[in-house]
């Protein structure tokens, strides 16, 4: 296997499939080969060079969503050999700070990223601490553990809001972190599921992953628990309004530097709401969905809209950028499963 | 006694003190003679006129915060007898409704509340369900016992936001409700009790009361807990800056109609902030704050900086309207303890 | 519809059909029409007249668990009228005790019980205070409904034992509750759902309400939840073994005055278990599992393995009584739909 | 500093003080040494060889309850300098396992413990993995802080009970452990602090540490919540008979192998008590307690009634093992602050 590629931002604006040395796992790492990676909106911002520098480091290997095959085990690793179906989690816990041994590896006080400030799974190679490795079950299709990423956000956004069944749920958003959302919360058997989004044309998708209704302004005041999954100002203050008195929101959607969302002091105080915000995953949420998916009670890959080969990459960021009909996930195919 | 008085807030606008007919208790009724009532923010509103309407009945008797004394019970009335010493709650719950019965009966679907909607305690004699009556230990002093309902209100704000011993908490907002909430924050041995506000004169109050520091503006990020308790919009915008990273904020102030803050998305996301908002008070807040008040745990006249008699009605709202110096609660003295 | 008649048990050990006097409504009060009246293990405990004499009053007229239609309003009852589908919390809360205001309403203070203190719905009519009466969904079959109070049982006790999808939960005892309560556990979608009983004649029932498996002794040390509803040492013992380390078990059957279960002290603390117990159910509960029943999120009918005319109540007695065969719940069926 | 000392139980029974090697940290290590090192009962049977083997690895240097000084730190270690003042876990958690990763670090899948699997504090010098080493405040006594483990396992008990400011609180047991506890639940502020234990004698020790009262019996069903810290099975049966109706029970007390309660099932379910138990501690509650010392919120050494040096460790053992008169804490001086 003498040439294997990388996708490469070398810097903003400029992006490549470049050859790349082989990796080699030190000691409690492994290298796995990524057979699916899909790309989403921060992709796009990583290419255009718009994310804080202080999350980022170019030359920049992006892909942070994937699923692969590890290929090798380095000293000291146990549990991991090659040939097991994988996912990891993007960003690498320090274990040790004050709020990882709280359980709060998502607030590590180091940051570190797959995709990010490492090279990520868009190549044919990557290599991971044993530490943030899932082993699939062997049941599990790589397409819907592609999708493990945006499920452990929206799983952790979930607990935050803890569902109960029977209650009306109203996730806010229709794109892949609404959609996938959508999905899990369907394990709580709520009375109602309803997708508030801006595109009608993904109505079917919506259905096809649980929702019990599609709308584009939804009810106010209506919802036990709504879900903000859109990102924007329009959508938190939507998400605010659809919560009956008493209930509760999550905020999971990020909205760009600086963006600000109109909150009404007394509607929220007179309605006594619990507004809770939830900042990306812990590996508490990576181990649950690794759980969900490997006893086949979650399906992601229905959200797979589009896959173009790796080297078809700028084509599949095209289709990223623009928004015409009904889009779900766009994926890279690296490898073969 | 055969001239009672009541102070009527005939229309907005026209207080006057009238002369009233003696009360007598119906069944599950008792009457209660004031000692000490109260003025606040709102019943200044009241005289303006500028409380919704659905919230009034006019002519009105104002007074939703005191203290005094059981007069005669009413049939099937038990446990409640003249002479003992009460508070009661203002918000008159139905029991019965859906929130109600778990426990949220300051969500209560049908709304009537002393002083707003049924006569309150600026009078010589106050007709109360017995239901919403507390009686207080033997040792209490009444004028502590006047601050019970801004007591409740803080109780039931504190409680949302679960703090712990040890934790450096902030109350943002200087005024009563805020030096209340501070008061009772003590009780959970915090290692910082900052109050961030914005008259300085107003530090001493506040360090009777408890607080370790006065800061007019706070250190952003620093506070594992943040209690709004200025309802301002500027105030709302720092306690949420003031909350460190994995903090929880509680808003309990209202701002008045319509008044927005500008929620900082993408940062109230990254922090995981928890924020919690906090309507009025429960019946088991209530309950709380008369134990509190009778195990002698807390002490709430050192925030008393003015007294006057019922007939100097005019006076006290005068001070209240105008804001130079120390300022704390506001006190109508009814009749003798 | 001149002769009405009641089940009486007249006193322990002596029980007759009688006629009896047609009830009117009071004030708050209604009047109902029972069409389903469920028999239980406690109904044959009150015919020998071994339950806790502070609980019953004799002439009893037995009937807890039942749905029907409402007759008649009593002056004040608003939102409830003649021909509406119903049932009603047995344990009458006094909704104002310090338990009630907090929402413990299974703790009221006062005792007061439909079937065991005042007449219950072993009677072609019931007199209820309209505030414990929940309204059902047209579509709900009363026969469904009929189990609401068992279902109320298990659904408090679920609450207490937070079960999050994707887990492995068991449930201990094979009766009307435990299968109940394992029907209703399927809305958080676990991972397994075992049941473990000791009667494998149950399994069948047990798998058509949801359970994943059916095992006599379980798997010590497997289950994030455990469940316990067959009310015995025995039960309450294995409850405790089959819990992993960090993991949770509820306590909801009853084993009788004076039962003690070997609770092994090293093993709980080590294990870092946290045990609830619940007693009976909460308004809360009663109008969840309304809504689950108006929602068709749950059909427990098919737990009814017995009915009888209400006349042959002396042969719904004895099936109660013996145990052979799968059995569920034995219904009496006193009026037509 | 040629000749360093180790005390040594070579085998069970068998106890010396014995020369050691200088220590030098590797990477990710630090040497301390030791200036105060408590011992408990579990030394006790840690001589006797009486605990489960798969516990303990001898020859065995005891000593898991101690402060003392940073000497050196090996590569890599941040954070930590020679001269600061120290404590430190006791159990090593793996920081990656299951429980780990969600916080749970006291139910680590990987056992190692100082004192018990790797040479403990009973020694001029003891070697540390950087991660579990906590730096004291500048003005902590590092007599209080030698109590640092019980605090931390108090610590952990606590926060399972949840406790609230006005409450009635037992603490059941008159121990280190217990007396600990009682010192830190007084942060709480609650209404009744009461210790319920067998030995009059440390009437005056609890009331010096908070309690508000001393009782060998304990008022039955009056406590909102039960601290269970003597680890006897008539403890564990006060405990549960002590909390009221709804109230809260925590067992943290370990009264040997295969030692049971009486569990009263009827008792347990019909006052809805929530029992949890509480194992050890975590490295959370560590950091909280590091926290609590730094800010003179709590002040242990009171607790501490006996000191020997290092070398007269026989009759340190020897007091341990005798009850008479009051007795707290039994403390090694090893050297000097």
């Amino acid at each position: 296997m003498a040439d294997r590629r990388a996708l490469v931002i070398t810097a903003p604006g400029i992006m490549s499939l470049q050859s790349a040395a082989e990796l080699t796992p030190g000691p409690g790492e492994v290298v796995a080969r990524p057979v699916h990676t899909g790309i989403c909106g921060t992709d796009l911002e990583l290419l255009a060079g718009v994310v804080d520098p202080a999350y980022t480091r170019y030359p920049l290997v992006p892909g942070h969503e994937w699923s692969g095959i590890i290929e090798a085990a380095g000293p000291g690793v146990t549990g991991l050999a090659p040939g097991q179906p994988v996912i990891a989690e993007g960003i690498i816990p320090d274990r040790v700070c004050a709020q990882c041994v709280r359980g709060h590896t998502n607030l590590c006080l180091v940051y570190d990223e797959l995709g990010f400030t490492r090279p990520g799974a868009a190549a044919d190679q990557v290599l991971l601490p044993a530490q943030v490795v899932h082993v699939l079950g062997s049941q599990v299709g790589l397409l819907d553990a592609a999708l493990a990423e945006p499920a452990a956000v929206a799983w952790r956004a979930i607990g935050r809001g803890r569902p109960r069944p029977g209650e009306r749920i109203a996730v806010v958003g229709d794109g892949t972190l609404a959609l996938v959302t959508t999905h899990l919360l369907r394990l709580y058997t709520p009375a109602e599921l309803v997708v508030c989004g801006q595109r009608p044309a993904q109505a079917d998708l919506a259905a096809e992953l649980g929702a019990t209704r599609f709308e584009v302004s939804g009810r106010a005041g209506m919802f036990d628990l709504v879900i903000e999954a859109a990102g924007t100002a329009a959508a938190v203050e939507r998400a605010i309004g659809l919560a009956r008195r008493g209930g509760r929101v999550v905020l999971v959607g990020l909205a760009g530097n600086d963006v600000t969302a109109a909150l009404p002091i007394d509607d929220v105080v007179n309605n006594d709401l619990l507004i809770s915000a939830s900042f990306a995953y812990t590996s508490a949420a990576w181990a649950d969905v690794t759980a969900l998916l490997s006893a086949g009670q979650i399906r992601l890959s229905p959200l797979i809209t589009h896959r173009f080969p790796l080297e078809a990459y700028e084509e599949a960021y095209d289709v990223l950028r623009s928004a015409s009909g009904p889009r779900g996930k766009v994926i890279l195919d690296v490898s073969a499963p």
